[in-house]
């Protein structure tokens, strides 16, 4: 029944489900010369929120601010910036995170309800090191207030307004029915490596209107974070301002809920969000600096999904793999060695590797293989699969990252003043 | 005293101070097209000999060889290929390390003496997952056995024979003196980076004519290989082969050991030898593939070494900073936030950070700074100075690394065959 209602849940390149509840806007505040870079996005009542940050001891203020607000029950709106990171700012950044909470709180309170500083989710990407142009951000906020709107035009210059070398906006949207009703989500995002001039971060923003708890938020955003953003890398450098946040609305006081059903649609939710999450997170690596080509590394045989995850990890880390696969060479020597200092036990000798279903290495030993069919086959797609084979153990993960192109070099040795 | 002497341990950059006892030859055998790739190294007598080996799990057929072998006093030869790793070479592969031992062991016996080849330690490097051909390199070896000379030339030609794609031979080389007699250390090395076509890799074999016994040369060679091969990386991808040798006469049955002065004595080899080991190994990353820059990571104030050195590695593996630096663009936030991400508890608010002894972040601020002068700084030499503190404790480590440029992703995305 819940297998029926997920393959229900329909994904559309076109169609943008957008949740019911929330409205969006994105503007031009000035921190860029041009483009978008302020977004805001309102619930109209409170909500559930949860987030996942970055592990980096280093990190944003707005992210220390987040993370004492969630989990939470009412949350009512999420502001974002782009252009400046406001990270490495010392005690003026943590000012200026809370200046901007404290304005869109004040914008967002009526005669009947007043919103506190503490309900506003605050997130900044761009540029490390400078402090942010605070008469700039605080008049715009007062413009996004009035401008958002529950049409697709206000999610979609949001999705713009996140983005720093981002080419495209990143979004993913599904729509599934549980008990007659239509329930829906829609996720934004934006990364494309850690970069200069504007030092980028990932940074996500999924809504749905499926009611839950914040505890079930939290569980469920954790989940689907796990299964997709946290196994993705461009070049592995861990940004100070990395976030996902989820925004669900609450359950209703009265709501009288039959537990066993609830199991079933959560589960539906949980599979659904899964999908949107992966879906985002393969944009990034797919966008990454300079990239040709989303690198999927499967590795399977060790005695742990862990260890499975380390070596997968390892390889999508190395320089090596990754210039490898630009140049479409089917140099399988640096992907096993890659493996072999993963930290992870296991016996050479038991070792195979395919690339896009292509033997390569059997039993430890080189596969007998026509080159060129690998190359082709690699030239020829703009996604390599690598799938290693360690041992008869069960554990296996996966992990995505992109090639690494002199373009992405060329970018990234730009010097910033 | 054992200071004036180390002192008096001379470098010269046209003086070679090759130890007695050792002759040497290097000549192409025709695993590659045309440049030499066959190098021998033979002691007149049996000698103390160890090695440090690669970490890696995949290693080649010949590290394993060494590692039984290795320590020794009894060691006659070091043969070394280059062309080919034979790495990933399965049973063949050790079947022909053992055949290039065991051709050396016979080619130095003589009637009196029989070599066994366990007193040969072989090295190979150049790609993985290829067959060596065994029939080039065993026509080879006999005539290696007839050309070392003690000569200079022998030991110019065995390190041009040692490189897969460095530009020059890497060698270094100290004389001092103990007791009224002249002592010589001299050394080769290659690498480049873990590379294709030639997945080139990290070798060293290190000669003196001071003696000492095998478990005094695995003492003084861990040393000097922690100082130095230990904390240089290119793109920190751990090869199949990597391997550092030493080798020294054995202390004569009939020696009358004075301790006190041995001590001295012993204090002052292992100077000599961490001199020679960081000449050496700062070649590679000087010599990195594209490198444009060598980068000296210092770390201090944490509240062990190990800590520093741990901060100084993820540093050094940052894509994001090699770029920087390659750019000559004093982007301090990469610096910071890879500081952030290395696994080690510290307090941003104490951090400062120097690139070429110019401050750049202080006490967890942007320090104020002249970003043309900075940049300025690091484009107008060969070696960039990253000085990092974070906090007060008394850990502190170095390391090295190069910078990357697109030439390394071009060189390394070339198709192999």
């Amino acid at each position: 029944m819940s297998e029926n209602q997920r393959h229900m849940a329909k994904k559309s390149d076109t169609e943008w489900y957008i949740p019911r509840g929330f409205s969006a806007a994105g503007l031009h505040c000035g921190i860029k010369a041009s483009a978008l870079d302020l977004a805001l996005v309102v619930s109209a009542a409170p909500v559930s929120a949860a987030g996942v940050y970055t592990q980096n001891l280093v990190r944003a203020a707005c992210i220390d601010w987040n993370r004492d607000q969630t989990p939470s029950d009412r949350i009512r709106a999420v502001v974002v910036n782009s252009g400046n990171a406001n990270a490495c700012t010392g005690e003026r950044g943590f000012r200026d995170t809370l200046a901007m909470a404290s304005a869109v709180a004040q914008g967002l309170s009526t005669a009947d309800a007043r919103v506190l500083p503490e309900q506003v989710l605050v997130l900044s990407t761009g540029v490390i090191g400078v402090q942010l142009p605070m008469e700039k951000v605080l008049s715009g906020i007062p413009r996004a207030i009035q401008q958002v709107t529950e049409a697709r035009t206000g999610f979609a210059d949001a999705a713009n307004a996140i983005r720093t070398t981002d080419h495209h906006a990143k979004t993913a949207s599904r729509r599934w029915e549980a008990g007659g009703q239509e329930y829906r989500i829609f996720g934004m995002c934006k990364g494309a490596g850690m970069i200069g001039p504007n030092m980028a971060t990932m940074l996500a923003i999924v809504l749905s209107d499926w009611h839950m708890t914040s505890a079930e938020a939290d569980m469920c955003l954790r989940h689907a974070a796990d299964q997709s953003f946290n196994r993705i890398s461009v070049e592995g450098h861990t940004s100070t301002n990395d976030c996902a946040l989820l925004l669900a609305p609450r359950i209703p006081a009265a709501a009288n809920i039959d537990h066993r059903s609830r199991d079933r649609d959560l589960y539906t939710f949980q599979q659904t969000l899964d999908e949107v999450f992966l879906e985002l997170a393969l944009q990034i690596p797919t966008d990454g600096e300079g990239a040709t080509h989303l690198i999927e590394i499967r590795v399977a045989g060790t005695s742990s999904d862990d260890e499975a995850d380390r070596i997968a990890r390892t390889i999508a880390l190395s320089n090596l793999v990754k210039t490898a696969v630009a140049g479409a060479d089917p140099n399988w020597g640096r992907i096993v060695s890659a493996a072999g200092y993963a930290g992870v036990p296991f016996n050479p000798r038991d070792v195979g590797l395919s690339i896009n279903g292509l033997s390569v290495f059997a039993h430890g030993e080189p596969a007998s293989f026509d080159a060129r069919v690998v190359s082709r086959s690699i030239a020829d797609a703009h996604r390599t699969l690598i799938e290693l084979e360690v041992g008869a153990g069960t554990g296996r993960a996966v992990h995505w990252t992109s090639d690494l192109t002199a373009a992405y070099v060329k970018l990234n040795a730009e010097y910033t003043t």
